[in-house]
């Protein structure tokens, strides 16, 4: 890194579809500086020579990947990757058997899944399919029954179950609202240094410094779960990697806990999940719903996906279910890019670059 | 005001309604060093002498107002109202011939205003009526066209029209979604005092101190109010009383201005209205939908109310409305006793009382 000889960097944008030329466009506007060169190859071909050979920067998909072979990588400053993972290159040569720095879209998906979620709680809890259906009745309706139950975020307890970049955005939003922020991490986060976010951060947004949660909590035993579920939480958020160990990691066992810790005059504990849909015991959740220890559950994510046309959780009572959109949005590929931009600057100046894949770590 | 000697105070609580016995009880919670008292009467009738002699704080309804009688006032510290306006009681002999103080409960709305602005928002930008009629027929879609013009909030301009409680509370939230923000009011604001929010705040809401802008504009002619629609706002949220001058304020030249500057890549911009239906030109904002100038609207208030069922603003393209509920919720009459219980204190301490109404002002 930081080589200053390199005065127009070549980016090479790698990708197994055409993006419209108004994208190009509008990476060239973002990049003045440098050199935007753009292939289209088959799914997961190897980069040809000429082209790898000229790239400094190589941008690609992380789900199919376009990487130039090991003899063709002499000026790669910096590879990076439209996905926060890395699981489907990771037995790539570039990873195992190079140390040219690798960089993720880790960090860029809290807004939009931030207000996906903010979207599922409001629309909850401010019954918004009521006006929606009676507006296309054309029905003005001030029916008393329609205020029992709307309640507003302020003094809310919302507790989140994994504080990386999403919820973090998630807290920042909620703080806002006039609601404390539970955090809850698998290990101990006690000083200001293990509390920051590494990631790239969308400007703006987030929380940098870990600041927002009222209180911190870890642990990856059922006891310290529970005692997080029982601080008398309105929401939970479910932000956690599907592991071993998170797979099934809230059941029934632990709505109940929500349910008999909840406070007095509080509609019952609400859940979120974001994450992946077998964090969750779904037939578990179907009965809470069913008895009301949950007052409800936004799900963007199920098990299995694409849910089935006769599965029961479509019709539990209070869930609101997406098709794994949260993260979509017409910024996602121009917010990836903003990675490219921040760690093209850093590599000039030989700083390390943000969003980097520590080899050997897995992630 | 600042009567130590007075050991426990009695609150009178004098509505045409019943409350039911947990209210009562709540309250009685919140002032465990209060004597409480409740009346029901006839809408409007005056206080029996007995019981307004006896009233240090009386608390009642701002449109159906049960007062004392001029000569039963001499213990009143002062008399709360739990609406914001004082309109319907302004004439009464209490607000003409005495100096009691008298409080409102403006600062209230802002928490949920501003989640059925954030809701409404959020369920046109990222197509909830989509995901929610799927869900309806069981449909699991991930239809590419569905991304196209999902965008969310970072970076995007929102002018606020009006900047009070409400919409600083708009403000905050906006922030938090990595927005800027932009104020517009009729007087000039120059000064860090002449930014303050004078009114009572719900704790840990709103922009306390005016610092949430970007900048500030003003003006009562059009020209200070187009230049305003100029800056190239993706949301246009009115929060201004309706007044001979705001009375279509906004019209066909408006929106024209509005959709003329809008920035290039950004969805057209989206009106939403928490004020008074009569603000809007309504045909016009029915025909710059149409037309597609404002990319939507969310409209709490309609011109009239209720909205006719044949009405053709019902069906006008990307428009969402709701029946004049936005500020209803469980928390409203505890939070305006929360009033109260400052006021009871400041009272007490000889401090000057919040939300003090200022006769011969009008509001």
């Amino acid at each position: 890194m930081g080589d200053a000889s390199l005065p127009k960097p070549n980016i090479l944008l790698a990708f197994h579809l055409e993006f419209p030329a108004s994208f190009y466009d509008e990476i060239r506007r973002r990049f003045p500086d440098a050199e935007i060169t753009s292939l289209v190859l088959e799914p997961g071909a190897p980069l040809p020579s000429e082209s790898a050979r000229k790239a400094s920067i190589i941008v690609t998909l992380g789900h199919l990947p376009c990487l130039p072979n090991l003899e063709d990588t002499g000026h790669i400053k910096f590879i990076h990757f439209f996905s926060a993972g890395l699981d489907k290159v990771i037995d790539h040569p570039i990873l195992t058997d190079t140390e040219i720095p690798v960089t993720t879209s880790s960090g860029i998906h809290g807004p939009p899944i931030a207000e996906w979620t903010l979207l599922n709680w409001l629309a909850a809890s401010r019954k918004f399919s009521v006006t929606y259906e009676d507006q296309k009745k054309h029905i003005w309706s001030r029916d008393l029954e329609y205020t029992k139950g709307i309640q507003d975020h302020v003094g809310k307890k919302i507790g989140i179950l994994g504080y990386g970049s999403i919820g973090r955005q998630i807290a920042r939003v909620a703080v806002a609202l006039g609601a404390t922020v539970y955090a809850f991490t698998a290990s101990p986060k006690p000083t200001p240094s293990s509390r920051r976010d590494p990631h790239y951060i969308v400007p703006g947004t987030g929380d940098p410094d870990g600041t927002l949660p009222i209180s911190w909590h870890h642990g990856i035993d059922k006891a310290s779960l529970h005692a997080f579920l029982s601080l008398g939480l309105d929401h939970v958020v479910v932000c956690l990697p599907l592991t071993p160990q998170t797979t099934h990691l809230l059941g029934a066992e632990e709505f109940a806990v929500l349910a008999a810790n909840k406070q007095p005059n509080h509609r019952n504990p609400y859940l979120t999940n974001i994450s992946r849909g077998r964090v969750l015991d779904q037939d578990a959740l179907i009965a809470s719903l069913k008895s009301g220890e949950l007052s409800g559950a936004a799900l963007d994510v199920t098990d299995p996906e694409p849910l089935p046309e006769d599965h029961p959780l479509w019709d539990a009572p209070n869930v609101q279910i997406s098709p794994h959109v949260s993260a979509l949005g017409e910024e996602y590929f121009f917010r990836s890019f903003d990675i490219v931009r921040v760690n093209l600057d850093r590599s000039r100046r030989g700083e390390p670059l943000v969003n980097s894949y520590k080899r050997g770590r897995g992630y």
